[in-house]
């Protein structure tokens, strides 16, 4: 009983990332379904639920917040369509409640979009311009994501010494990541020295840290995993998903147990999907991640959230070229979010595309040999909430 | 397997509704929360997962997005808490994704809580404002609830002939059951003089023909049925729980099979509902049903969709006294929309509470009398997107 290892992901889809100005939601909703369905080779008649994945709809159309966005383009009538909206783990989330109805057995075939429109709105109605604008000065004025995970950075770099020359290579890596992609928002490589001397946004984050503001949709067929053979042999079982609502990192001043090292709601989210999953070794288990880098400090700190490396050994870990595609470990081999983009509801459906397309040996020139374990990480809110998946065949 | 009958609702509770200005969103979750956790003698602690059902949060604060705001104001860190926002429906939604989790026996026992925070907002930042302000003239400008409605209404008086009487008979009955309901928005009643010569808003919907714009949270403990019992005895079971998002009734105009007397999405979610609970005649096995008279033209509608009477049959239901607290089948005995008024992602949860006590014989001036089978129906979007779920012993 339960999730894991009873829920098939039977068919993927997504689609480009990046300034969509020709396509509407809409649009990016219709063309990530109908590349999942035919991947799956499934009819959307066939489908007999949905869920939706989108976490700022009201920033740019206020008739995005309910299932109705994703039945009305797909003339999904009159089938149940929930929408999930639970900050950057949005998609996971989605994921994890279709999930419970197959695992119920309430369902047998169901779809998960996850979508967000995020260029075409003006900075003033933005979600930036929202968050900046909002509340009281000293509690809340200016709390941007930079300033916020500038926080956490200059922390750190306290702790274990100056990590500015490791966050910049987290933002080669995965715009070199980046290139290979061909949905990729950013498709070009960076230099060390380009991060470095770039416009700095908050103290240490400068430009290159920090992931682009995007347009996209990505999208999972699951399946009840006594039925996906019916469909198809290249399948993808959920190994165990963790979700976890953990108090604030920034506003988390009264716990004992908060060293400001890391996120407390990854490291929840993982405990949960590694027990579910039976991983005991993520480091040596694990042959490829998809990590929430909205900001290259996130991407270094979630190593040792998930338990791939001591805490402080992040910066060795990408020194060393761990993470990197020809690595023993390779994270964001997608490009991450730094070179894909976030567009927020959308980004943890993207991530199980590409973890799913990478154990099925479907990655192409991103492609981890000999793939057979990968995990999908999310965290939002700022901090608070995160999702965790573990796959494998 | 699936959700009917394996999934108990073991506690109930809810905020007085009304204007709540004294109270933050945050106050209404913890106060309807710990009434269903005393209700259910269960400890927070015990709580393993939390849905939280909010449609409209970013009309009144842009934290109102995402789990975190049931999980803060309970300090109930670091479980999992999803946020559901599908319409009006969303609190029915909630409860239906909860309910998944635990007839997947991911969890045993989980909170549900659907709360809104609608008066203390300028009219140009409210949902109203919203929506009446957004869009291209011809197609939405001034799509508010009681233009929509209106049309629904004028439709049906062309069919069946005036009904304007029958929908004032709805305000008096729901006033009247408003009367007996201490945590009801409005408590006195009305005549049907009054709601005829009240100020029209959108013919035929007069102002008392509306209902008010309300804060208030309701909250449920669920548990699986197996073990509800060591909890207690006085628990109600999910018989059958159907959503259906179908086309938006004020564009559906090229669907040969609308015939505009009534929502499509209620009648298909009624259809999931009673298969699961085996119902094959609403009319005479349900015996207390709470359902969505956000307009009193939407309770005589609505008793068609249901299949409580024959189409055009709502006026002789209504006005020969069936639907009152001392009729063969009262409907909305807590006073409905109409009296308790209508905090979006409240409302369907607190339907669930009020239904919940009718079965356990602790509805106190408003019970219905040996009540063994009750309905509870959402609709919102406006008739795009429908929840309905029957509960019983």
């Amino acid at each position: 009983m339960g999730i894991a290892n009873n829920v098939a992901i039977i068919g993927v889809g997504s689609t480009r990332f990046g300034e969509l100005f020709e396509q509407s939601y809409s649009d990016l909703v219709v063309d990530a379904t109908y590349e999942a369905l035919a991947d799956a080779r499934v009819d959307l008649k066939e489908i007999e639920a949905a869920w939706l994945g989108t976490a700022f709809g009201y920033t740019y159309h206020p008739d995005a917040n309910a299932g109705t966005s994703l039945a009305e383009p797909l003339n999904l009538y009159p089938r149940p369509v929930t929408r999930v909206s639970n900050y950057c783990a949005t998609g996971i989330d989605a994921v994890r409640n279709a999930a419970f109805a197959i695992a119920a057995r309430e369902y047998d075939l169901v779809l998960v979009v996850g979508a967000e429109k995020m260029r075409d709105v003006s900075p003033r109605d933005s979600l930036v311009g929202q968050y900046a604008n909002y509340g009281p000065p000293v509690r809340s004025k200016g709390r941007t994501g930079p300033g916020q995970y500038a926080l956490l950075a200059t922390r750190y770099f306290e702790q274990y010494g100056n990590a500015k020359e490791a966050m910049a290579m987290v933002a080669v890596k995965n715009h070199y990541h980046g290139t290979l992609n061909p949905k990729a928002h950013f498709q070009r490589e960076i230099t060390i020295e380009q991060v470095l001397n770039a416009p700095m946004v908050a103290y240490p984050i400068g430009l290159f840290d920090c992931c682009p503001t995007t347009d996209g949709a990505a999208a999972v067929v699951l399946a009840h995993k006594d039925i996906a053979r019916s469909f198809t042999d290249d399948y993808v079982l959920i190994k165990g998903i963790g979700l976890s609502v953990a108090q604030d990192y920034f506003h988390a001043f009264f716990r004992q147990d908060n060293d400001f090292l890391g996120l407390a709601a990854s490291r929840e989210a993982a405990r949960i999907a590694y027990r579910q999953a039976g991983i005991q070794d993520p480091r040596h288990e694990i042959d490829v991640i998809e990590l929430h880098d909205c900001f290259t400090i996130t991407e270094l700190i979630t190593y040792e959230d998930l338990g791939l490396c001591e805490p402080g050994g992040a910066t060795r870990l990408i020194a060393e070229g761990h993470t990197r595609l020809n690595g023993d470990l390779p994270v964001n081999t997608s490009g991450g979010l730094k070179a894909c983009g976030h567009p927020i509801g959308a980004t943890g459906a993207r991530m199980i595309v590409e973890i799913t397309q990478q154990l099925r040996g479907r990655a192409d020139r991103r492609q981890v040999q000999g793939a057979e374990i990968g995990l999908v990480h999310n965290v939002g809110g700022p901090g608070a909430v995160a999702g965790v998946v573990v796959l494998g065949r």
